[in-house]
């Protein structure tokens, strides 16, 4: 069968698989899967109640398990890795079954991770569900549990065997699902695509509308970005640096408000507004740029400022992101629209001065 | 410097370094690691009593942490995984730290497989201190923590940046501690190194007076046994099985006896003694052949029997081995001496002949 696919580089390259039916997995699994072995899906209740029934559908020829995960960020523990570890041995789980991760972020992180150490690895197919998976989570292999001390604190670089997108499974997701898909497409347009960025400005009706067709069309541009990243970088030596871009200062708003007041594609947005802010002082973009960012942005309500928050203990936060190289901060900045570039020489005062600008009330 | 050592071969290449003073680790980390970074010595109290001040007299141009963990194989959990990343984010341990463990497999596995999951992996450096670590645990890559449904369930393939190998540390270990490596290094003899069995068989009463200059010779054709074979098959998918000579039989009595009564060591002894058995069956090997076996084994004061066992509970428990495909037994046997064959095809009736056997008082 012609599945339309992209190639991702890697140590074990592998195919993303675009816009076909979660149905029409099993088939894709016969012809490039050896084994006629056991299938363990992991997945939440609510993603489930939609697409059991279609993937299995497609998996009558294996022996399938299905492992419930309760949803919520906090379930990326080794506690639950234990769990799953128990439930997997139970099952039969053997060195050559295969692990589909069904869902988000949360699935994929975790459920990859389990795959990556269960008996020292199976076989692992990611099926993101939710737009943010689709375009970014899904995509370069990184897999993590959390840890008391700070998010992804333990986890691997674990490419799959293939990630299987099938983009009907965006047509469920509520709407703040797919602003933090929006966050990070709007990011890899800033990085390396003014195409993609205008495309989103030119569709941001047929956006809000959840047009399938544009859907499409702009999922497959924003993979494609994070694809040619991951390609050239798999573990994050270098550019692979380039996809933080507005994360250094997101995640310090994430953290200030313990995860919980705003969503990550909340933070990713004030943090490319905080990015912009400061590409503009070190003048890599202009003004009229920075109010395209901004525009685009407020086009899908995500929000552009951070009023009432304290501007030090943002600048502090900042200080314990985990890209830091000892003690200075490594910050991505947008150079125009559709470049940007690593910057390891922003003074502290300036930010300091961009948070100011953006906590204003 | 003339580092004397032995490549292996993997997804990424490392160096067996033998022979060399702990206390020089620190110069060869200067010359083959580009960072200045932190260094976290990764160990048991006992080991650090011993072997602290000459390791940390050489990396005194690094920042090096301690972590102490207690003895013992409850060790290797995902409970001391969290503690030890709880502690290496106090200790300031970011993606440019390198982990050294030091001490036996314990260690190896436990260490070895914190580094390969904190912040998805750091660099690595294995000091095996025991016999059995350094002609077998530290080299190959595996490492892992235990589960309750199972030994080394949750793990990984992680490369060292190298092994560094200081047979001095031999001279203060427990004989119980050198058997196990000695069963193992007969194993290695006979998978594929006839002129080692013969070399163990010339020098009994020098190995058992602990001469060091056999010692050095012992180990190097000992562990270059396993490095040709891993660097065939590092993910173990095919020739790394002949590795499992007698632990097929070994990790049942092992199992049987709760890894309380028997150690490792002891039960690959009689496990290489239940495979000669069945090789002998079948044709594979001679009487005269496993004589020597048996023989040599005495000589260590290794078991060759286990007797009052009941063979029907062994071949049970030979039935959950993870290196069973579909409740395929595979078994590796002897050849002769020095060459061993991988069998998908003894009969349970065999098997529980060779147990029964083996367990007459």
């Amino acid at each position: 069968m012609g599945w339309q696919k992209i190639e991702v580089n890697s140590s074990r390259p592998y195919p993303i698989i675009l816009g076909n039916p979660l149905s029409e997995l099993g088939a894709y699994l016969k012809a490039h899967w050896s084994s006629t072995g056991h299938v363990l899906v992991i997945s939440h209740p609510e993603v489930l109640n939609h697409y059991q029934a279609p993937l299995l559908s497609g998996l009558n020829d294996y022996k399938v398990d299905v492992l419930v995960v309760p949803p919520g960020e906090q379930e990326k523990s080794l506690t639950r890795l234990n769990d799953l570890t128990t439930q997997a041995v139970s099952k039969g789980a053997d060195r050559h079954t295969l692990v589909i991760a069904l869902g988000g972020g949360v699935i994929g992180d975790l459920a990859g991770f389990f795959a990556s150490v269960y008996m020292r690895g199976v076989k692992l197919v990611q099926v993101p569900t939710t737009l943010l998976a689709q375009v970014d989570s899904s995509i370069g292999g990184k897999v993590a549990v959390n840890h008391e001390a700070g998010k992804n604190l333990i986890g691997a670089f674990y490419p799959p065997m293939a990630v299987w997108t099938d983009f009907s499974t965006l047509e469920t997701l509520p709407w703040s699902e797919i602003q933090n898909g929006l966050a990070e497409t709007i990011k890899h347009a800033l990085i390396d695509d003014l195409g993609l960025f205008e495309f989103l400005e030119e569709h941001k009706v047929q956006i809000r509308n959840r047009e399938s067709a544009i859907y499409r069309e702009m999922v497959t541009r924003s993979l494609a970005v994070k694809v040619r990243i991951v390609s050239q970088d798999e573990k994050e030596q270098g550019v692979r640096a380039l996809l933080n871009l507005g994360h250094s200062f997101g995640h310090a708003l994430e953290t200030y408000s313990e995860y919980q007041e705003i969503s990550h594609g909340q933070g990713v947005s004030v943090g490319l507004v905080a990015a912009g802010y400061t590409a503009l002082e070190k003048g890599y973009i202009q003004q009229k740029e920075l109010d395209r960012i901004i525009r685009l942005l407020h086009a899908f309500d995500l929000p552009t400022s951070a009023p009432g928050k304290d501007p030090e203990r943002l600048l502090q936060l900042m200080a314990a992101d985990k890209k830091n190289r000892r003690g200075q901060k490594v910050l991505i900045l947008p150079k125009g629209l559709g470049k940007s570039v690593i910057d390891r020489e922003v003074d502290d005062d300036l930010i300091l001065y961009v948070w100011e600008k953006l906590t204003q009330e």
